[in-house]
């Protein structure tokens, strides 16, 4: 490792705290990645790295083989003081370890979709343990991508990528307007069922086999009139007791897991179709 | 309403106090409901109320209407200052408004299920909110009941009861041991399923229109041993991406909609089996 950081004046900590409000990692394209599985799936996924802060002392206890994997791959290490430490690290659950590193992913037009993908859009979605939920969610079922409308949460936001676990870098995703999302849907050819409470049809008797996509609205407002405009199908979650939604992340996996489904099956579908993935 | 509480030394409020912890709870067969949602959910439950606290003053501005409601029940409502509500209330998102409420049930043989039940067996869940999610989806899909077999959480800690949104009210919801349960369910020829990550099966390979309960393990551990030898199935859910499983509340989600899917429609099903509810 080279030098270690002792100073919480250190030119390098404040280039991290700056990293802490959006204006600053959108200035720098960098985010925070921290956390040892965090750091892994960055690497793993590729990323680009601008620099690692880790402290072995006290409390932390950062595993001294991430420092290896980090500088194997390149990338310089600090090693810091506790104090600097506390200075950098966010929040109560850290690990020694904190990374900056370059999303893979900026705008619709980096995106790449396999010939029938499978998308999800989530429109001004408010608490980034929902959106950290889907993430987790989309790499399980192998979403092709996930499109966050007129956000309100930061996507890199450095709780996002905790409660992903890491994988806002394995899912490619990104941010743009509404209105950006259908136009490049519909351009593709991949139809849009909005989630919708009150829509007359069931989500299970969609066929999810062609490309398509998801698109849910924020757990306190729904979708906006936009999207009830221009989605081209609305389906809902049938629901059997008294409450009248259910959670965002929870309403997102059923219906992706629905089209996971129906495309490693193939056949014996509804609706007819032709024969998916 | 009847005399306003202005003394935190009021008995009314220790006794209170001594619901906030389960031994409490479980000496008085009581618990604490708080907000103005979760209330209404409790009388709509038709549970037995052992009286409520108000707060109009200030910050809190319990809704009025709340107080009518729970008179026309017969329900004592006392108001109290802010001070004494300080006490009363926990965490920062109070609404003005709690209740003393007695669950409906206590054990597995007070569960009364349909012909074809849908169970869920939640094992060792550690975090409330899991658990919370996990109630407020059971609801929504019409599940008989909920099982927590050798609980780390409370199943009536207020974390619980706010995070399932007061499903905890509409779910038949028990806890009790691993072998209980196990029992309970053999005894009724109802089919468990357990969700195991290596397991070889899909969940949608299998016939869920028949009585069934899936089992599911804690966030960190997974099934113990005793699940792993008992379960009837294993299944898993297709896992495509870098993670290697899914947040409990959305695997139970996935799996617990693919039976309602199932169920609803009834044909075209892999595995065969009798024609489902």
């Amino acid at each position: 490792m080279i030098e270690k950081i002792t100073s919480p004046q250190n030119p390098g900590v404040k280039r991290v705290a700056r990293l802490r409000v959006k204006k600053g990692r959108d200035a720098k394209h960098l985010t925070i990645v921290e956390g040892v599985r965090e750091v892994r799936q960055a690497l793993a996924a590729g990323l680009r790295f601008s620099g690692a802060y880790v402290c072995s002392e006290g409390v932390y206890r950062c595993p001294p083989e991430i420092v290896g994997e980090l500088e194997s791959a390149g990338i310089r290490v600090n090693d810091t003081t506790c104090t600097v430490f506390d200075k950098l690290a966010y929040g109560d659950r850290t690990e020694g370890v904190l990374a900056l590193v370059e999303p893979a992913v900026r705008s619709l037009a980096d995106l790449k979709l396999r010939d029938n993908p499978l998308i999800v859009v989530l429109e001004s979605v408010e608490k980034p343990g929902n959106l950290g939920a889907v993430l987790r969610t989309c790499d399980g079922a192998g979403v092709d991508a996930l499109i966050v409308c007129d956000e309100r949460t930061d996507i890199y936001n450095p709780n996002v990528v905790r409660s992903s676990l890491g994988t806002i870098f394995s899912v490619p995703t990104v941010s743009c307007a509404g209105r950006e999302a259908a136009d490049f849907l519909a351009e593709r050819g991949i139809t849009t069922y909005a989630a919708v409470v009150q829509a007359e049809q069931f989500y299970y008797d969609k066929d999810w086999r062609r490309p398509c996509a998801i698109v849910l609205g924020s757990e306190q407002d729904g979708l906006s009139d936009f999207w009830l405009r221009n989605a081209n199908e609305k389906v809902r979650i049938p629901m059997l007791g008294r409450v009248d939604s259910l959670n965002v992340s929870v309403s997102a996996a059923v219906m992706i897991y629905e089209a996971v489904r129906q495309r490693a099956l193939g056949a014996n579908m509804p609706g007819g179709g032709s024969k998916g993935v």
